[in-house]
């Protein structure tokens, strides 16, 4: 829905005649001249408002910039050429109030993310916060349809978790407030990663995702940072190669992109020209996403001339400012990194057996302008190799283990890479990070 | 997908001839023959299994109950006349052992709701369990469309927040383990209700809706209570009358529940059939839904010959027992009760002044078996009649306030409703309850 509800109802009605139009939104703006009065009103559907045209004797002074209206009249083409239609009021009823000496926006100012990250609960109803939440929504769509379409089981895994997936630290405590014995009779934690109940339900469906809200006691003020963010989690059965998963990774990037692209042209476009003009995604879609090892990458980092902050030796963890220049060296297109050393990753990640755990079959999606987008690895399916803690993690080797694998994607980061959008807590509608849980 | 992805497959390319198939799955059946080996493999997309018949040279001790086998052979039509097509195998891999000794689910063997759930991560390889997360699956998807069909933009609401939505006590508080101050500087909590965050963002998107999971500190282990579990909750700005919430909610029921028997009809089946035999929902939707007020209710219990255990007088809030006898009353199909005592409602919810705060435009949805499944209202837009507390929510109503309304579903009762399922524990992949936090 890229045009307003009532504007494509005409559209498919409206055939050289005109109809009775019943409007109901946000005066964007109101201009009054001796004859006639002229209205933009907003139905949050779409960035496109519909022009408003009233005999002057309609005007009201309580008809300012927020207001929320009722206008009902003749919906007809516009003489003008930038809007194919207008509608003509009979009657135009201020149902809500705006004062706009208070109210923190104003007509026609295009204020900045950061400033109208100060007003969480008012922020969607300006341009370029609506236009992101739409996009949001769109993406979070599309996301959904890929997986269905391809098969996939969608599984609500839990929040509230009494053990901690990657050994993580960095957990948010649960417990009722003033409780003085633990409520679940374990210590109980806020999810860092679906990755268990996705592997456990992946041995019953051969393929399952998740998507939904994941959080880190991180504590940073940083642009990079959220205590409470969205992760896609996939987990696929029966693996043969690294090519199973990142070929998943890059049909749902490409399928959601695609589809955000072709729905939101509107909204994209605020973005890429006032919002972060320059940005385009457009280029990150025309070749096939290049795959490289990890010691490729770290070769191409030594030989490189870029002055970096951390350390680029085999065996280092790639920092942001590598996963950028790899990036950057690639073209500015997404690029997998693969195989990286045993050490760096988790217990289930697969060894490669190419040497005494020497790397393992994990792989990273980094993307222009964000570092990481998404990390997986196949999974230890070998009940031999697998030294793990877990005796329920060890159940699900037991009984019907097949060869697996799976990746999380951060879906802010997403939005990130999608928008060009620099600080994070202006992809979330309601963010939330260490000194702050506003509204 | 109710039928494994490569039967699909199989019935388009296949016609009058056979081709090569590669299957992975688990075993659910084996059974050897002097000259052959027939097996049932699953692979999960599906309660349908393909049958896999094999020379004896390929015979196995290896292929029993639960383990992961990859097979390769020539898809053929089946003499048989139950199924109709049968993977003759060229070969047989067991990839992943599976002890039955071990395992705690029998061939063949139809094991309670009450038993496996004592095995939260294996309870998906049984046919009940595997059935019913591919139903949820569905009607989640099936309510993601409605909405997005009927032009609602998704909200991802806040899962932490710092304020609870209906002072309703029964909260999770949030710290980082062995902190001694605020991670957020104020206490913070898990969500009770997205309606705070949908109510803001209605007032820019005029049609908003969230899904996602909702907190109770409860402390009650019974078969209607989880710590966590799924709430839908929608909110419309520019309502006129109560009906345009319950169109929306009586829409969104059929259209999920619609959806759902035309694309689960063997998972539906299922339990109908065995797991809770007699219950249907067809019935249910013949009808639009009765429509009576909370005052027509209490006449039909003090009408009634029933033995209550709570008071049914004017004033009283309705308990289950209520609920249950009024849905039976209007011919066990749902039933809206409307306009309940202004007193026994949030502050939020609209005064219809037909009296001082006599009531209020709220509604319920009560449905067969579960009792109420949707709560909402009209909510007060009037800054002069509200009095609330919160400086933002009166900021929500000061800035081009209109009339809206919203309301609540709560999604686990949604499956129990549409399944007959008499323990909440059993509608969601991994249950959190008071002492149970299992995974």
């Amino acid at each position: 829905s890229s045009t307003p509800r009532c504007i494509l109802l005409a559209l498919l009605l409206l055939k050289a005649t005109s109809f009775v139009c019943l409007l109901q939104g946000w005066v964007r703006s109101a201009r009054a001249q001796k004859v006639n009065v002229f209205l933009h009103v907003n139905d949050g559907s779409s960035l496109q408002s519909l022009q408003v045209v009233a005999g002057a004797e309609l005007n009201d002074p309580l008809l300012t910039f927020g207001s929320a209206v009722e206008v009902s009249g003749i919906l007809q083409e516009s003489p003008h050429e930038k809007q194919p239609l207008e509608l003509q009021a009979d009657s135009i009823r201020v149902i809500g109030e705006c004062d706009p000496v208070d109210f923190p926006f104003k007509v026609k100012k295009r204020h900045g993310l950061e400033y109208i990250r100060q007003f969480p609960h008012l922020r969607c109803r300006t341009n370029a916060f609506s236009s992101l939440l739409r996009i949001r929504s769109e993406a979070t769509s599309a996301i959904h349809s890929y997986f269905k379409d391809n098969g996939f089981v969608q599984i609500h895994t839990p929040i509230i978790t009494s053990n901690d997936c990657e050994g993580a630290g960095e957990l948010f405590q649960v417990e009722p407030a003033g409780a003085d014995e633990h409520f679940f009779s374990v210590p109980a934690f806020l999810t860092v990663s679906g990755q268990l109940h996705l592997e456990a339900t992946a041995g019953a469906f051969s393929k399952v995702y998740t998507f939904g809200p994941t959080f880190r006691a991180e504590n940073s003020q940083s642009r990079r940072h959220l205590a409470e963010f969205y992760m896609v989690e996939a987990e696929i059965s029966f693996t043969q190669s690294m090519e199973d998963l990142t070929k998943v990774m890059e049909d749902m990037f490409r399928s959601a992109t695609e589809h955000v692209l072709a729905r939101c042209v509107e909204d994209v476009d605020l973005f890429h020209r006032h919002v972060t003009p320059g940005h385009r995604v457009n280029s990150m879609l025309k070749k096939s996403f290049p795959v490289i090892t990890y010691t490729e990458a770290v070769d191409i980092l030594t030989r490189s001339s870029e002055q970096f902050a951390f350390p680029s030796d085999w065996g280092c963890d790639l920092k942001t400012e590598h996963e950028k220049y790899l990036v950057k060296h690639c073209g500015n297109v997404p690029v997998f990194v693969t195989d990286y050393p045993y050490d760096l990753k988790p217990f289930y990640a697969r060894d490669n057996q190419d040497g005494p755990r020497h790397t393992a079959a994990a792989v990273d999606l980094l993307v222009p302008g964000v570092g990481e987008l998404c990390g997986g690895s196949l999974r230890e399916e070998r009940l031999s190799v697998l030294r793990a803690r877990l005796e329920q993690y060890l159940d699900l080797r037991r009984f019907g283990s097949a060869p697996h694998g799976g990746f999380g994607l951060g879906f802010e980061r997403y939005l990130q890479c999608l928008l060009g959008v620099d600080n994070i807590k202006d992809v979330i509608p309601f963010p939330r990070f260490s000194r702050s849980c506003l509204l």
